[in-house]
C-alpha cells in the first residue's frame, strides 16, 4: 500500500497526453463539441478519446457498463463521464485516482465499475475548487462548466488534490456490481447490455460458464421466467449458419446470447435487467 | 474600430491551430471523412473540432442556432459550417472574420447567429480565388471542394484576403435575429431548438424573463395558440420531481421548457417555430 | 514494374501519420473507443480519421462502397476497415499496400473496391504476424484485437512485411465491380447505395452518361422493372425545384436520381441492388 500511494503521488503531478469522454449528450446537439472546444483552450496537448455519447439519457447503468468494458483499452487518461440525471442537484463531483489513470463525473456511480476494473479507488476528491472550473457554472450543464475543466486542468498537469477536498474512497457512490451467482450446475444473472448487432451481454462470466460444465462445442439451456430455450454454446456467433442463435463468451469475458447475422435481442425479447439462468446440457459425445 | 482592424490584420496571417467543422452530411456516408481528408491534407497541423454533423438535411436555422450556442466555447479557429440547400446554385461562399475567428461557409444565414455571437463580422470576403479550392469542383460537395480546403489554407497561413474579393460585411445575407419581445408582464417568443433530451429550448433569455418579474422558486404561465399550462420555474430541471414539467434559465441563458428525466418535446408537442409565450403567475407568500 | 515495387519497398519502413477506420460497430458501445485506445497506445503520433462507423452490420458492399468513394480525398494512410460478418471463421485477415497507403482488415472484399480506386494492390500479406496483435486476442473483436494493433505497428514504422506471410495479391478476395453496361442508347446498371439526403447513387457513371447522349440542361427515362419515370437531366439538385426530381452526376462521378430538399430513396423505392437502366429522351430545342 505504501508503494502504491507513493506511485499514485508521483503521478498525479504528471500530465496527461489523452482524455476520454462518456455522456448521454447525443450528436445533434452542440453540447459535445461545447466540451471538447474547453479541453482544446485548457489542454491543447491533450487527444480525446470518444468512447461514447449515445448512451440513453440518464441510463447510469448502461454508461457504467459501457466505460468499464472499454477503459482497459485506453491509454492512461483522465477519463470524463456525464450521464447525470441529477445534475444542478445536490450530488457531488468527483475526481478518483484508479490505476493509471483519474476518472471525474458525477457521483452516483457511474465512474464505479471502470474505476473496479482500474484496479480500485486509491484516492478520491470531491471537486469543490471553483478555480479549476469555468467562470460562469450553469446549473444544467456541468459536463461544459465543471468536469471537462477539471479534467482538463488536471491533464495539463495540475494535481489532483488542486481538484478539492480529499474524500474516504469508501464513501463513493458505487453501482451494485452486476448480479450473478453460481449454484450447483446452474449460472444465474441478468441482462448486462444489448449492443448495436443486438448481441445480449449477460453478467454472467466465461469462467461463471466453465465451472457450470459449459465447454465451446456443448449446448446451453437459456431460462428467463418462464421460457426457456436451447442453443450451442460456441466459441463465436460465426460457427452457427446465419439466422440461429448461439451462446458464446465473449469479448469483454462475458456470456453473449446472439444471432449470427440477425438480432438477439429482437428475438428473444430481453431487455438490460432481464433476469437469465442456463445450464449446460449433457450430451451424448458421439464416439 | 481602428484598434480592431488592426487586430485583425494582424490575426489574419496567422496560423489556427484548430478547425471547427458543422454539416448536415450525417455519419453514415463518409462525406464528413472526405473533408476530413482535405483538411489533414492542407493543415496537417490543425485540430478538427466536430460541432455537429446530424443538423436536420438543408435546416439551416437549425444550424445556425447550434453554431451559435457552441461557439464561444471553442478556442480560436476556422469554422467551418455547411449546411447548404442552395449548393451548386448561385449563393456564394464567404470567409467572414469575427472576433478572433474565420467563418467559412456559404452565404445563407448560416453563419450569421455564430457571427453575432462573436462579435460581430470584421471583415468578409467572397470565395472567389479557385486557387484555394481543390483542383476539381464537383456542383454538390462544395464542403469537400470548396469550403473545407479555403479553411485549410486559412488555417495553414493563408491571408484571408487571398480567399477572395472582400465584400461590405453589410451585404453579408443573415438570419432575423430569434423573435422575441417584452410586452408589460408577458414576454413573448418561440420554439428555438429541441435537444436530443426534449428539452424546448425557447428564444426568450432569462433576461426577459427576470423583466417580468419571473424569479427561481415561482411559477410561470406558458401559453402556445389555445393552449395553456402552468409550470415551476426553477433553477434547474432537477428541482422538480422526475416526469414533471419545469421552466428554467438553460446554459446558453435561454429558457427551456422541460420535463424532469422525460422528454418536454414530445409531451408539449411544439416544434421548432412555434410561437409561445410565458407570464409569472403571482404567488401568495407563505409566511 | 519494377520501379513500383521499388517504390513499395521504400515506403513500407516508413511511418505513417495518419490511420483512417471504417466499421459496422455503430456509435453507442464502446466498440469504436477502444480501438482507438489500441492505436493511441501503440502508434500515439498517429491521427484517426473516422470514415464511418454506421455501415449497417454485416453489408460488405455498402463498407466497400464508402470506402472507395471515400479513400481518394484522405492522406497517405494505414486505413483499417472492418465490416466482417464472418469474423473468428476460416477468412483470414490481411494487409494490402496499394498507392501510397496500405488497408488492413477481412479478406471478404471489403477493401477490394478502395484497393482499385487506389490503383490496385502491389503487394498482400496475409496477417499471421501474432507477435503483432493483442496479447489476448478473442473470437469475436479482431478490430480491437488484430486489425487495429497490426495497423498502429505498421504506421509506427513496422515493415509490412512484419505482418504475416506474403500472398499473391490475385488471391486477394475481391467484389465484382458494380454492374454496369452501355449499349446503344442504354446505360443500365444498379443502385449502389443511398445516402443520408435519400439521393439514390447508381453504378452507371458520368462518362456511360455521356456515351448514350445525356447531356445537362437534357431529359432522362428512368426504368426500374415495369416502372419508368422521366426526370430532367441537371449539374446539379439544385437546379429544379424544391419538390422535384432530377438525375445528375454527383461528387464521385456517378450517375444520382434525386429530389430536390427531398429524399429520391423514399420516392422511388429503390434500394441498393436494385437494377435501373436511364435513356437520354430526345428534345426539340426550341429556337
Amino acid at each position: 500500500m505504501p508503494r502504491r500511494a507513493s506511485d499514485v503521488r508521483s503521478r498525479i503531478v504528471t500530465r496527461f497526453r489523452y482524455l476520454s469522454f462518456l455522456t448521454d449528450y447525443g450528436l445533434e446537439d452542440g453540447f459535445v463539441a461545447a466540451c471538447h472546444g474547453v479541453a482544446a483552450r485548457l489542454a491543447p496537448h491533450a487527444g480525446i478519446i470518444d468512447v461514447t455519447h449515445l448512451v440513453p439519457p440518464g441510463d447510469i447503468r448502461r454508461g457504467a457498463a459501457v466505460l468499464a468494458q472499454t477503459v482497459p483499452y485506453l491509454p492512461p487518461a483522465v477519463h470524463v463521464a456525464v450521464v447525470d440525471p441529477g445534475v444542478g442537484t445536490a450530488r457531488r463531483g468527483v475526481a478518483v485516482a484508479a490505476g493509471d489513470s483519474v476518472f471525474v463525473g458525477p457521483d452516483n456511480g457511474l465512474l464505479s465499475w471502470a474505476v473496479t476494473a482500474s484496479g480500485g479507488a486509491a484516492r478520491a476528491f470531491s471537486l469543490t475548487s471553483r478555480q479549476l472550473w469555468l467562470d460562469r457554472v450553469t446549473a444544467t450543464f456541468h459536463g461544459r462548466d465543471i468536469f471537462m475543466p477539471v479534467a482538463a486542468h488536471l491533464a495539463a498537469g495540475a494535481e489532483l488534490a488542486a481538484a478539492g477536498e480529499e474524500i474516504d474512497v469508501g464513501e463513493l457512490v458505487t453501482l451494485p456490481a452486476p448480479e450473478r451467482l453460481v449454484r450447483g450446475s446452474v449460472a444465474e444473472g441478468e441482462v448486462l447490455t444489448v449492443d448495436r448487432f443486438g448481441n445480449v451481454q449477460l453478467t454472467i462470466t466465461a469462467s461463471d460458464a466453465a465451472q457450470i460444465g459449459l465447454a465451446p462445442g456443448g449446448a446451453v439451456l437459456v431460462r428467463s421466467g418462464t421460457h426457456q430455450l436451447r442453443m450451442p454454446y460456441r466459441e463465436m456467433f460465426g460457427a452457427v449458419p446465419p439466422g440461429e442463435l448461439v451462446a458464446y463468451a465473449d469479448s469483454a469475458g462475458l456470456i453473449c446470447l446472439a444471432v449470427n447475422s440477425g438480432d438477439a435481442g429482437q428475438r428473444l425479447g430481453l431487455p438490460p435487467g432481464a433476469r437469465v439462468s442456463i445450464t449446460a446440457i449433457p450430451q451424448t459425445i458421439p464416439r
